[in-house]
């Protein structure tokens, strides 16, 4: 159920149930050559619905820009601060909170780690004022569990095998047919004005061998691993 | 053409045209018993699409949250401070320029007061330092000049007549049948804690009278003079 | 009553009363070639006495500067940021309560809607705060509901007939003899850094017909209904 | 000259001598039971004047709110935080260089150490960006220097002999006949919540023996002085 | 070298030889029964000043705060907000720049992921005004690859078997004989205000098996693999 | 006693007898040619440490920047802005509150007028907010009270006499042997953006005349009017 088809009225009687609200957090960033700028806001959004369905919960309204660092210069990039991120999630979170939620899962389909941080930020001080049950997690902290066959010569990242199926397993018609391969070159600690150089083929991993069969399997596992942990975590 | 489904390579393709950056901020609000939590967001989106169909220009992804005054407590109301909004708006203009946009037009559904002093507050600063072209409206600055019959007794405004059909000729299918009349509690300038009082009915004006043909009328008359504007603005 | 007038001991006696507060906003701001830079101050300061003395009430020290969006570029121009506006809003007000005022308006001589967004910013997350019953309003609200012959071709604003016969009737000698006639030139929802434009004349109206009578009237006017308003509203 | 009577172009003519600025930065503060609340406006506003006069120079609209620490909680004080008023100063500053001062002295009638390194805070930042010349300084710096027989019982400071004296040669129908004497009491390094308590009196010093002539002695004394300084620092 | 021991003179010409800086970020934190709360400083102070010794750098004054997520509530933490910690980590490197410093590293002892995104979140916006070249880690980035003996039962972290060791090479009179063994409670993506229920025995890993023998090997490591990248990156 | 050095539960049982905790707030700042950057460092944590010897109270790590006006274009100086040096006051307080402090001194070796205010605004702010018993000073408030023979030709300041004397007594190593005498050049309230032209030797005061004897004696009589003070104010 999707908070911006619901009136006023219905949504108010949605919430006598004490529903978990899903609140998917994306980007537009770019993503190699193959995948589209909106590859990280169309994975959180397509599990948030499918864990509402599964879950009886709420999606409210996704968030399509995020905080970039390695791919703040590459073109299609929209890069929000850190300040703005965090107060972004600060509101959404005592909005949610005005509203009567009281269980809550933030899903950010952008990984980066003070992308992460600003969320974790703003969450920590929230609980610390509020009752809420929150969780606070990117699909691809589980995504990374599923199992896939080692690539010693193509570690996985960015715009790799398991995001490129994911997406072909969502949204197949923006996938382009010729995809990459690409290495991460490690920067050693460097702070650089240009981090895009880390990522020459502005992706990691070898995005030839991705298939929608895969993603739709890591999109299952995702899905079910996290409906389990919300229910354990919130519902109990 | 939406940049979220463009890959970074098509994006900077598109970019040499030097096309209008079109985009649309929205709002989840409370818009009486009849009306979705999305109708803000849903206007100034569809609007987007079809300027930048006609005008060959770039649709950004949507910003879905606002700032809301007197429908704040309302449920289902989700409200950004003025600061988050602001700093939101500087990021995202901060972005367009770092990616080459010259021209763009910032589409709010939402017209309160303090939430486009926001988008302008941003918008001020930032061409000051830049040499963009920038438009900041609402689309209901255009809205309200659509001449229709008069209502003496029931004055339109959030909600009502004109924001009723427009929802009824884009999503038809979220608008109840059963649809209010109200009117508004004139505050007489007091700043109170529960401003929603101001809207008994949760919204103002006669939504009895709304109808899909009208919306489309006025959504066609919306476009015909934001293109007119957009080319004279900014494409000249 | 003046509060830079009183003692301390005066003030805490004077404040068993529970008297009405009114604070003055004013600005330093061009106002045409015949107006003086503090129109917007005197106005208000005016007012504030006129009113304190008719309902007993207090006025607090005047603020002179403000925030200036088309003006800021003009001779003789002093402008705050938002920001600065609304904390010195926030600090106001809550000096206000720390010293046991219940009832308080806040009058701004200005009208400009960044202006007034920060006044009500300030005054809305004030008042979610504190039980103090408070109005934010510009005498200008007021002012325009006074009716004027029409004037087709120089519709009134910014140091047109209005404002010149008011100063006329409070300072008759900071105002020029030889007075302007001037159009407002639409930006068209451009947002731009030479603001000032829109004003050619660096005012806006027909200030030839302005006299010192029309001035005492609107002047009147403007007390009349704001003393009534205060009645309803604080003192009831 | 004042500003605040200037017209827009009076002013713009004025700027073309390149004038002197002159601000005072007064406070609306409990002064003991014998002084005024706007004590500290009223010294500083008098003295740009006369200074202005002096020198042809420009007296900027006056700031009435200041910050205060140890009077906080009596009656009657209005106490801006330290960032509004840090903020306020450097609004102040930037619309000056806008304006084409290149010239200008802050005069603060309030003398309190986080006061006064507010405006030095703002003015230290802002002349590390701009060619300004710039005075800061509160006329007690000056006051104090005028050479009083010795009270050793009663050591001097706020509310006491020279202060009392200076507002009976400006407004003496504001100051009443029984005026007190008042010690103060250290506080021996602590920082506590009821500051006031380290002024039982409300005051500092023996004002039974000010006088309007001593107060006329002292303020053409601070006037000369200023006046020789400012030539010096900024007319040479 | 330690700054805090130079003259101004001396700095001035040790500067002419464009040396590193190294800043030690250390913390004051819980870490277990048998650590003390200055561990997070001890580690990359002593590390700063060997590999100052070695490569004839500069070491700066310490910071000995720092972020604190799963250890705030535990005795002896101390922890700075992030916003805090970055405007710190900001403050220093321009002080940096300003004394002429081409080439620096911060070495943090502290590994906490909001801890680290501060000081990088400052870092990055540094350098993109600044030419300095920077280094930005966690002595733990190098130290976890140490090639340890694998302790299925108890994964090292927080005050574990490479820390405790670290310490015992260092400071051994201030690490108790008494070491425990403790594990780490997943919180599966939980937000929680109690977040020192993830360590029951305020460490992780098991300490017993810890000596000092291990602790300088591990300290050697380190200090030869920075040594190495400092030189690579910085001194090429 | 330093918290540095304890371990979580050593810390957790000391707080049961409720101790003073003492925060030594130093600097990194030009002291001439013949003192080092540390100089303001070295003071208070030597005092700290006595103080809290004698009086059985814990010493919290040092924080060794400061805030800096005059001294900050100076070779080796490292400034805080007023606000990060502030936040951190701030969350120092605030984690000694979490720690159940509930006496506490912050003693500074930096006497500058904005680095103190900084202080004592966090101060007044946190004790409006909290029952701790709270002292801040600079041992200098004290060091000046000392009776030393007077000298007119070189009135002492910074770097001179008594400070060149306490760093002979504190750490002899560190002081150079040829030690320069200097002036004051006031600024007569300019602003100025070289302030450090004020001090043309880089410090103020005959230094040829310091010893480890009058700096032995200067510390033992801030250390006994400083114990007996934090007695009255915070013991009994």
């Amino acid at each position: 159920m999707r908070v911006e088809e619901l009136t006023s009225a219905e949504f108010a009687k949605f919430m006598r149930k004490s529903p978990v609200a899903f609140v998917p957090f994306g980007a537009t960033e770019a993503h190699g050559p193959h995948l589209p700028l909106g590859t990280d806001s169309l994975q959180p959004e397509a599990l948030c619905d499918a864990l509402a369905d599964r879950l009886d919960g709420l999606v409210f309204p996704p968030v399509r820009y995020g905080h970039h660092s390695s791919t703040r210069n590459m073109p299609g990039t929209m890069a929000l601060s850190y300040d703005t991120l965090r107060s972004l999630t600060k509101d959404i979170l005592e909005s949610l909170e005005r509203n009567g939620v009281s269980r809550a899962v933030i899903v950010s389909g952008h990984a980066g780690s003070l992308h992460l941080a600003a969320l974790r930020d703003a969450a920590e001080d929230f609980v610390r004022r509020s009752p809420m049950r929150l969780m606070v997690l990117t699909d691809y902290d589980i995504a990374y569990r599923y199992p896939l066959p080692e690539e010693k010569d193509w570690p996985d990242g960015h715009g790799g095998i398991v995001e490129t199926s994911r997406i072909l397993a969502i949204r197949p018609d923006l996938v382009k047919d010729k995809r990459p391969r690409g290495l991460f070159q490690d920067k050693r600690f460097m702070i650089v004005a240009n981090p895009e150089t880390c990522m020459p083929e502005g992706m990691v991993g070898d995005a030839t061998k991705a298939s929608a069969e895969l993603g739709g399997k890591v999109n299952a596992f995702i899905l079910d691993r996290l409906a389990e942990l919300v229910e354990r975590n919130l519902m109990e």
